[in-house]
């Protein structure tokens, strides 16, 4: 049990007048418990009291065992999976963590009627969207990896590659780096960049393509997550134009970032530098989301986010433009907040290449 | 939406005293109204009616329109998800999909206090477990396939082959086979093959391995799932007694399926082939499992199972023996319950074969 860490989310519970919550996200459990379950159909749950108490009910079939200040509860396969944590909660609100499945919150209803489930995510979440020490060297390790896969992805632009090889390369490349598994990485030649899911399929490389490279990987436990475009062989001067205007546009809003900046502010500047330079309607996203032991977690990095950057928030910064039948171009960074700034945790250059 | 099997879920509805349910998950949304929609933390949900009528619920993004027979009420991000819902679903009992997330029923029975949230799965998941004529087709085609991709599977072994090498090589074959998408494919030499859940790693072949391949995917949303396990160059008596006991165990109990044979018995009649081998401890898991839209689904296949062979049943009939330290054997096909008996669906050969 990390009891630094509870410590944050108890204070957030008290101050949301929660006095129980159940954890059951894998993510926020392996935050606060250092134990990654992946519980499928099967149920874990961490009962936390404001008080700082902690218990933790689960399957045999997950191997864990009691340890000091925390107690395991262990039921078996057959057994009725929420019975001994009934026995556990106290009578009215119980906050429940967001996705947990339905089957279990009924059937803890049934044995405790005098339980209120209530929304009870947010003292973990909003705890987690601001990194400790140890997560902000994760997260630097894990960017770290991603430059140097980025950098042999874009070396091995060769005449007829095709985007599933490459993907297939950047998941390699990640692997021998320490990458916790392989992903669905988005290769994009040309057209297709125009897409901003796009994912790696047959398509063969030709000259004048933008090649986007969105990639990411969790690297233990913690994500990267960039993205670099190039050109290969030639490029437009439409390419030029809309690059220029993107980088600008990440650069802007990452020089903006730094305590008491509200998230949808950084939004609204790279988004201004897109419209005014007259492709606003083809930056069909938010600029960003937070990164960490979920790839995609809070805060919300868009124009209707109610965050506001503090020290050791690490968001992404990604603003594309995507014009349909021609080309798409993103660049993305990770930024760590720092106490005056943000410290950009990518550092492969942003600088316009043609390659080949 | 497909009126025959709608009927089949809302006769099922009545038995079970449920005026109203919820269908939520991904798969049950794609066999009532062939929508392919993975919501991720975004809301779809299916309001079915035990007289028959349905509501679809969710978010814009999905780009779902209203279509005969099937009104869609979309809400934006940045609404609250349910209120739409809430306002459409009748006082007391409702069904609820087992994996909806809490979040959405919370919010629900925050707008709704007058409905009573129970277990709601059942009428869809039931009516699953024996697929028609069309879904019968789909499975025997991506079984057909998966027996294409095991033989190309076992052709490749070779001289310092990786276990990693082959799990690709499988996914790629299953690609070119109209595969939906790839997975973790587990494929495990020698002593790797004592663990069930191994998947393909570095480990190098050598003479005198048992090889696994364990091997699935879905194929136009219907899922294949075989094992075949081979020897390399060589194989011990021991590796050939425990290799015919597990093939007797497969071949006994698929010769028992047929209507109203308890799965459990099936169950029974593997094990106790084993168990009458001297290997009964080393049988770790239970027979088999439900297969369709999902790769495990109901039926249950093991003692504590209480389904009971039908036509049109498709589960999976694959004992092993696990070996700590030396190695494994796991025979697996999956078979369609036919009015008589079954159908093996995987003709791919169970004789003993030793490869190089």
């Amino acid at each position: 049990m990390d009891n630094a860490r509870l410590r944050r989310v108890t204070a957030r519970m008290k101050e949301a007048g929660l006095d129980q919550i159940l954890v059951t996200a894998t993510t926020s459990l392996f935050y606060l418990t250092g134990h990654w379950v992946e519980p499928h159909e099967r149920m874990i749950a961490l009962l936390l009291d404001a008080g700082g108490s902690a218990v933790l009910f689960g399957n045999e079939i997950f191997g864990l065992t009691s340890q000091p200040g925390l107690p395991f509860v262990a039921h078996k396969d057959g057994d009725d999976p929420v019975a001994q944590l009934a026995q556990a909660v106290k009578p009215g609100k119980l906050g429940i963590d967001k996705f947990w499945y339905s089957k279990f919150l009924i059937g803890l209803m049934i044995h405790r009627p005098d339980v209120v489930p209530v929304h009870g995510s947010d003292p973990v979440d909003v705890t987690r969207m601001t990194k400790d020490d140890q997560e902000r060297a994760a997260m630097r390790h894990s960017s770290a990896m991603n430059d140097q896969v980025v950098a042999a992805a874009i070396a091995a632009l060769r005449p007829g590659v095709r985007e599933n090889e490459l993907a297939a390369l950047v998941n390699r490349e990640f692997l021998a780096r320490g990458a916790d598994c392989e992903g669905t990485q988005l290769v994009c030649f040309g057209p297709n960049g125009a897409d901003p899911h796009h994912s790696g399929d047959a398509t063969v490389l030709k000259p004048g393509d933008s090649v986007i490279f969105d990639i990411f990987t969790p690297i233990s436990r913690y994500w990267c997550d960039m993205t670099r475009t190039v050109f290969y062989q030639e490029v437009s001067d439409r390419q030029r134009q809309v690059y220029e205007l993107v980088r600008r546009a990440n650069e802007a809003a990452e020089a903006a970032a730094r305590p008491g900046v509200p998230l949808s502010e950084l939004d609204g500047i790279a988004r201004k530098v897109i419209t005014d330079g007259g492709f606003g309607p083809y930056f069909t996203h938010r600029l960003g989301h937070g990164c960490g032991i979920d790839c995609h977690e809070p805060p919300d990095v868009s124009g209707a986010s109610d965050a506001v950057c503090a020290p050791g928030m690490v968001f992404s910064v990604e603003p594309g433009i995507y014009l349909p039948g021609e080309f798409g171009v993103r660049i993305e960074d990770l930024v760590m907040v720092t106490e005056d700034g943000c410290e950009v945790l990518n550092k492969y250059p942003k600088e316009l290449q043609v390659i080949g």
